[in-house]
């Protein structure tokens, strides 16, 4: 058992002051006010010093291995960006996507993320990765033809469920206007057939949503709709630009938009109306997208920014609030990426969470928590996270990682791909 | 003499993958690469341990106490907003605005900060704090009346040009909307008389801009032009709705606009247009306002927020590339404070500079230095920022803060202010 204690608890829906979490096993077995807390006298006890103890970040949409090409074509067209990107990425190796995976999964355990949605090249080192990592993974192939799709039986019979139930697998179509409709109804009955939801690029930019018309006489939300994809579950990154129809597609049908505010800003890609898609229905999670195009995996920066966007954009302060911020980036995505037992701090739930500094100057005062966690707080501020009731970053250890062989490998990767 | 090596060096104009800055005093006596670096065997090395050695960054408008109220009142219209803190900065006394001023500045301090232009009441209190803390500081008064413009006097002859130079002061009007003509006219004679520039708020809101049309008949860049007030070097703090012939005026009286990204969005004042201010030569400044409406002070969030918001807003990914952000928030921010040999690193500038963590895994590839700087770096990845020549944070120490007993104060201020 382990006890967190002497901590300010955010459990995602409720505040307490002096709270504590036990933990047994993969499970939490109490979660609330120090006070009322079960004795544990067998416990390992977490001081937490006075810090905020509240659910882990869930990044619903990410190509973690793209960190090797952070800072690569900044400030660049998309298309030119891509053609910066594509050739490097023509040198990928196994152990080159297996390193930057581990690379990318260190960031995001170190900023508080216990799960993420991938969706790259050669996922089975993903899954390596993530599993070497303990980290939660839910892996995809961007698929682009049938044999993409035929792969992703191989990849979901290996590793579905592996980790006790950390490793998931979606089916994966990379986007409309890199596929064609036998494809996607391909990918339809095989991902149906295994039982597997999907991972896409959906109406990402506006190129995007006009050919589309022009090829299939609809938006990319009815095109993937007709084709019956949306009858699994889905998650859907991007979703910029959506109209009122397909919002309600959207909502009826349950697929989870995936909103990337930093990516999409700075490929100047649109502003995804995600008010808009709340108030309609649609569940909307949150991804950091690819380090390439971000250039970190902080979700605490993409919460805040989503939040501040949202109310730039709209033109209204009161929008997406910080509890409704913090639920997008950790129960919603929890729940996106198919682990209905994670994203709170409560009896029964996994135990996935995160404690940030309390002796951190910008974490001073707190009146309000959820809003000290979504707008003051930063990556960095995190002190350890916790995944399935195991700490996998603590204080600057990675129990199960070793960092500067990881950073090595990154760099020599970079390297050998041409990014310098 | 300091050397700082074992860098990769930005100096604000030039990269130099492995780098060293030597100090003498105040001043660099060199910035370049390490290899034609000049012997210093007398000096205290810095091993900066492969991390981004950079200027430290110039915080254009803040309002520096204003952390004992971070978190008051978010998600709120502006006028709800205030209608918490107004009540809140009645009980301010001397004491709590030099603690909360010792508060914000240790947390710019430690995310890289070596200067800021504030903007409150009760200024000499920031003045005390910044001389014991060693930071560079901009001085002024919010100033609505005319006994206020009066105690501006008594401020200027007592701080400009104290801590050597580092503190300086402007005379102030907090905005068109707070004071009337005749002030802002006696305030023009008073600044000029003292030789002082100026700090106000511009064109912030709608509203503001609306409501000055009605009561003068001329937008505010118009009306503070008329009165003379720009015959005077001048911060001007948001210029968010300033339409061409505003931007023309800007250009031509040679005011120092600072955008304030963050504040800007949280409370949906709108999109400031940084992009055409800089095209019709307009300096842009970098701010990061009050940690009540931001609520951070991490010039590194800031930059890249400014940055990714002119993408977004724009449509155009090229917009605010890495480089111009960076120089908003250093060099630009230098002139605009007053402090012409500040902000880049070269022989014979003032040794103010910041020190990035080169083990840190979001800082890996760097293909691109600035790129590496605004995009990827988070304030809490600063290992060193020097102020003059003088160390102020370093691994975790403050050697002119008592960290535990600010923190301490400030939360005790924060429970007696009723922000708790």
């Amino acid at each position: 058992m382990i006890l967190v204690d002497n901590v300010k608890l955010y459990t995602g829906e409720h505040s307490f002051p002096d709270g504590a979490v036990l933990v047994e096993g993969e499970k939490i077995l109490y979660a609330g006010s120090r006070a009322a807390c079960p004795k544990a006298e067998q416990a390992r006890r977490i001081d937490g010093r006075g810090g905020i103890l509240m659910p882990g970040f869930y990044n619903a949409h990410c190509h973690g291995a793209m960190t090797l090409m952070r800072g690569v074509g900044s400030d660049l067209n998309l298309m030119d960006w891509l053609g910066k990107i594509w050739p490097i990425e023509k040198g990928l190796t196994p152990d080159i996507v297996y390193w930057g995976s581990l690379h990318g999964i260190m960031e995001m355990l170190r900023r508080g993320t216990v799960a993420f949605a991938d969706s790259y090249f050669m996922e089975d080192q993903v899954g390596r990765a993530a599993l070497d990592a303990g980290i939660r993974v839910n892996l995809s192939r961007a698929c682009t033809d049938k044999e993409g799709v035929d792969s992703v039986t191989g990849l979901y019979r290996q590793w579905q469920g592996q980790g006790q139930g950390r490793i998931r697998v979606s089916m994966g179509i990379h986007g409309e206007y890199t596929s064609t409709p036998q494809v996607v109804a391909y990918a339809v009955e095989k991902g149906r057939a295994l039982g597997a939801g999907f991972h896409i690029h959906l109406s990402e930019t506006q190129g995007e949503v006009e050919g589309c018309r022009q090829r299939h006489g609809v938006s990319p939300v009815r095109y993937f709709r007709d084709l019956g994809l949306f009858d699994s579950p889905t998650l859907a990154a991007h979703c910029v630009h959506v109209d009122d129809e397909d919002i309600a597609i959207l909502a009826e049908k349950g697929v989870w938009a995936v909103h990337n505010p930093a990516s999409n800003m700075k490929l100047a890609s649109g502003f995804a109306p995600v008010c808009r898609m709340l108030q309609a229905g649609v569940k909307v999670a949150l991804g950091t997208d690819g380090a390439s195009s971000n250039n970190r995996l902080d979700m605490l920066s993409d919460m805040r920014l989503a939040s501040l966007l949202q109310k730039g954009f709209t033109g209204d302060p009161t929008a997406l609030g910080g509890a409704q911020a913090f639920a997008m980036a950790t129960r919603t995505g929890a729940l996106a990426m198919g682990w209905p037992q994670c994203g709170l701090l409560q009896e029964g739930m996994q135990a996935d969470m995160a404690l940030l500094d309390g002796g951190a100057e910008n974490l001073c005062p707190t009146p309000d928590l959820p809003a000290a966690i979504v707008y003051a707080a930063q990556g960095l501020n995190v002190r350890m996270t916790m995944v399935q009731g195991k700490v996998l970053y603590q204080d600057g250890e990675f129990p199960t990682l070793d960092k500067e062989k990881i950073i090595w490998k990154a760099e020599e990767a970079a390297r050998q791909l041409g990014v310098y």
